[in-house]
């Protein structure tokens, strides 16, 4: 199967350790945000459900305290 | 059960939205990068098996072009 770009198939393992480290790098919160901000500029487009999953996780993130 | 800073579980489907935002936004080597140079600066403490882990990670996303 010929490789794509992001065509990153990650383990259980992989996916727990990039979360890690996206804690440990302070960089959940931001990451988020610019994504919910590329939607609401409209420089990205996607369904609402998927605007509404990110509101609900920045609210938690920031609930967290991170 | 009291909060504490970083006291975030995220559920299964939590975890898949971050990790798709994380590749959506362009962050995934950079993100493993910053983590693998804190350590070897000496920044941060970690086990030879998880550096060896964030190195093995880190090949596998710039062989996929991210």
């Amino acid at each position: 199967m010929e490789k794509t770009k992001n065509d990153l198939l990650l383990s259980e393992t992989e996916k727990d350790l990039l979360l890690e480290v996206l804690i440990s790098q302070n960089y959940v919160k931001e990451l988020v945000s610019c994504e919910i901000t590329d939607i609401e500029c409209g420089v990205k487009k996607t369904e609402e459900a998927r605007i509404k999953k990110l509101n609900d996780l920045f609210d938690r993130i920031v609930d967290a305290g991170l």
